[in-house]
């Protein structure tokens, strides 16, 4: 499996992605999921990549060769020359069905799932950043003001913490210690999503990527955001007040009732029914 | 869906289910998931469901008549005779495995799952509480120190909490609390899991039980902790340190190097390859 986030905020983005790869659990490597695409002061974007790992490396060796007509009659639209990130995610989309045409068949005839997904974000001069989930039929969205962020792969552990931190407003740095709080929730509870990271943050406007870091254990930044973040969470945790059980203000009340299900029936008797 | 959680402590044992059943996002309703049965002095169990309503509900009223024969002889065995829980676990397996007869080459044909998951849990005089996971082809497995709890439906948001606070010494509200917690992540980031709960708290060999709750959106404790925790979660977060990036003890270094992974590369150039 595989964890991917990407946010994108005003101040700029932010791309994380774990490197576990796995065939059943006795087949366990380590491959890169991050790729990064920069043209200083014209184009920078950034590719995240989870499922089949054949499927997704194939898409991003097509990627660089790939093209799609123009139809206005320039030259053919490669994500070197697209005037737009939505041209650039196009054209990912198209790498995308190549490999299905290429690998579809096959695959199906094996059993195995076409299954790749994809976050490409990034910024081309004349217009803003952008950030796209592009899916295994090729076809994508785009994040929004309500939906800043993306996630791939094993993405639940780790949503509630950006749902509660995340948005357009959030800075850059607070963005990036959200993304990894919840890799960290990810890597606590499921084995399939494993260190090192990569990590890139582009800041809005520059046209370039200057911030991108890979975390393995031994980095004492995430070491610390992850020791303090399972004590804070604890702490927390304690100083939400016990039920009590006994009537007063805060305490649950001991019903079993419920305007909407009626009374929990409680059985007491072999012979009783229940529904 | 559904989110169930049920954990087993030294102290006892807590049960906790939502109520939101929904076949498509346009039919939602409100089912009961929980089930109690009591025999005061002699035997406590707690059933929660998660899965298809139609065969849990078809399971729970088998349940009530489900016989096992006694290969010592003796009279079938029951719930309400079975003289562990582990006998009583397999007269709920045999109930699963009789709702699939009846049903299960008809779902078949429509294209259905058979897909119900349930937590059985409880003590039974003579016998210390048992906790235990039942899947949809009627076999089982127990909850031990190790793993105290679990979790049917949409677990995956309520797990990070679960994992971080439940020991076998944790004490039985502390835990109540804990549950709590974990529903509201999933209710926070999963439509498909909804108010009311149920919730039933078990003390070790009362072999009764006197703590039902039905939980609404206007009970005062669970108002409490979705408020507290939500903002105490938020003040953990903004405890810990941003990265700095300037090289200073706790920043996060600026490399893209990994021992395992090597360098990053950052594609510059059009002609370049990736793999």
């Amino acid at each position: 499996m595989t964890y991917c986030v990407a946010v994108k905020l005003k101040a700029g983005m932010v791309f994380l992605s774990d490197s576990r790869t796995n065939a059943g659990l006795d087949q366990i490597s380590s491959f890169r999921k991050m790729m990064v695409y920069e043209k200083a002061d014209d184009r920078f974007m950034c590719l995240l990549s989870a499922g089949n790992l054949s499927i997704s490396q194939s898409v991003r060796e097509m990627l660089q060769t790939e093209q799609l007509d123009d139809h206005e009659g320039g030259e053919p639209i490669t994500i070197w020359n697209a005037r737009s990130m939505f041209d650039a995610a196009r054209v990912l989309g198209a790498a995308v069905r190549h490999v299905w045409q290429r690998d579809g068949e096959s695959l199906q005839r094996a059993g195995v799932d076409f299954n790749v997904s994809l976050i490409f974000g990034g910024q081309i001069r004349g217009e803003g950043m952008r950030l796209f989930q592009v899916y295994s039929a090729g076809n994508f969205i785009e994040a929004t003001a309500e939906t800043p962020f993306f996630q791939i792969g094993e993405s639940k552990y780790g949503k509630p913490v950006l749902d509660r931190v995340i948005t357009p407003e959030t800075p850059l740095d607070e963005a990036a210690k959200c993304a990894l709080v919840s890799m960290d929730s990810t890597l606590k509870s499921n084995l399939s999503v494993g260190l090192p990271l990569d990590m890139a943050l582009y800041e809005a406007d520059t046209l370039r990527i200057d911030k991108i870091v890979c975390i393995e254990e031994n980095n004492p930044y995430f070491r610390m955001v992850r020791s303090t973040w399972g004590r804070k969470l604890r702490e927390a945790f304690d100083d939400i007040e016990h039920p009590t059980w006994d009537g007063s203000q805060t305490s649950v009340p001991l019903i079993c009732d419920s305007e909407r299900l009626g009374p929990l029936k409680k059985i007491t008797n072999p012979r009783e029914r229940l529904i």
